[in-house]
């Protein structure tokens, strides 16, 4: 049960959001450019870091539903999102990458545990700094969004067809415009 | 130094969100929101949570500014800044500002630190759901900001002066308006 009174049947950040509208707009605008604005970076690489800093911090939404969306933007390969969330290093990505999901896996428990070897190993896999920057940020994004979802004990549906029809449709029209009719989606999905 | 380029002389945070305003615009909206926007609890008493929490993750600059900043806010008390970080239960501040504090102390370990005890506690002291919501929100921002400051090593000054000329100029402006002229801003105070 929810720490607080949020609207029932709203699974994970969006009864929150629903609740405070005001944070929910910024909050999902910066989601909106780091995970889907121009990059270097495709989306489903975006996403991969999101899904494992909330695969590592634990949090049952956030890496269900980002998993979700990183594996739409990647041909549907679920499996794949698995074996980030496991052990990236062996997986099936690129150099560069897992080079950035390192530096992730560094802010997640403390930006101070980022070292020079961590950032030269990134560059030296081809990375630039505007992608350096954006993955601690990233990183950094979902930390403050696991404490916000599992801080207020909201309610993560255990069904991962939920969470694949909800992926198709942020990846068709973002995560603002989801939320922007949120109330509504509330209204429908509690039922 | 810095572990990617970054305007000389732009301290903390605002290196970066110089790098990238379109990132730097939401979470300034989101940050004046939550600490400066209408509420039931002060400015003050929203900044020493964010101070706490900055001062447990160990993050010099987000520590310094926001201790300045709520410092500012209390007419001046830096001691009770100092007296919040350290130990905010012995602190001259209110059962639910502890309470609160208590919970935003979990939400920065982990979101599943947080136990019905602790919100019972909150709402014994008088908290109300959007209290506590907003307790837990800023907590887990905060966790974001200090490891985008200290993920990417930026500079934080050590003279407290840079501190409350700085916290002045929040308090009176606001973080958005403020990091608005951030180009200017970062010419000026490289000089």
């Amino acid at each position: 049960m929810p720490h607080i009174a949020l609207a029932e049947g709203v699974p994970g950040i969006r009864g929150p959001m629903m609740l405070r509208p005001e944070t929910a707009r910024p909050m999902n605008e910066l989601v909106d450019v780091l995970l889907r604005g121009p990059h270097t970076l495709s989306p489903g690489e975006r996403e991969l870091i999101g899904a494992y800093v909330s695969a590592r911090n634990d949090c049952a939404y956030c890496q269900a539903i980002h998993g979700a969306v990183a594996a739409h933007h990647l041909d549907g390969n679920e499996e794949l999102v698995r074996s980030v969330k496991q052990d990236f290093e062996h997986a099936g990505i690129s150099g560069k990458l897992k080079a950035l999901l390192a530096i992730a896996a560094k802010v997640r428990e403390s930006g101070k545990s980022v070292t020079p070897e961590d950032v030269d190993r990134a560059r030296q896999e081809g990375a630039t700094d505007f992608e350096i920057h954006d993955t601690v940020l990233i990183a950094a994004m979902f930390c403050m969004c696991s404490r916000y979802v599992d801080g207020l004990a909201t309610w993560a549906p255990e069904n991962p067809d939920f969470y694949r029809q909800r992926a198709a449709r942020i990846a068709a029209e973002g995560y603002t415009a989801v939320t922007a009719g949120i109330t509504y989606s509330a209204t429908t999905s509690a039922a």
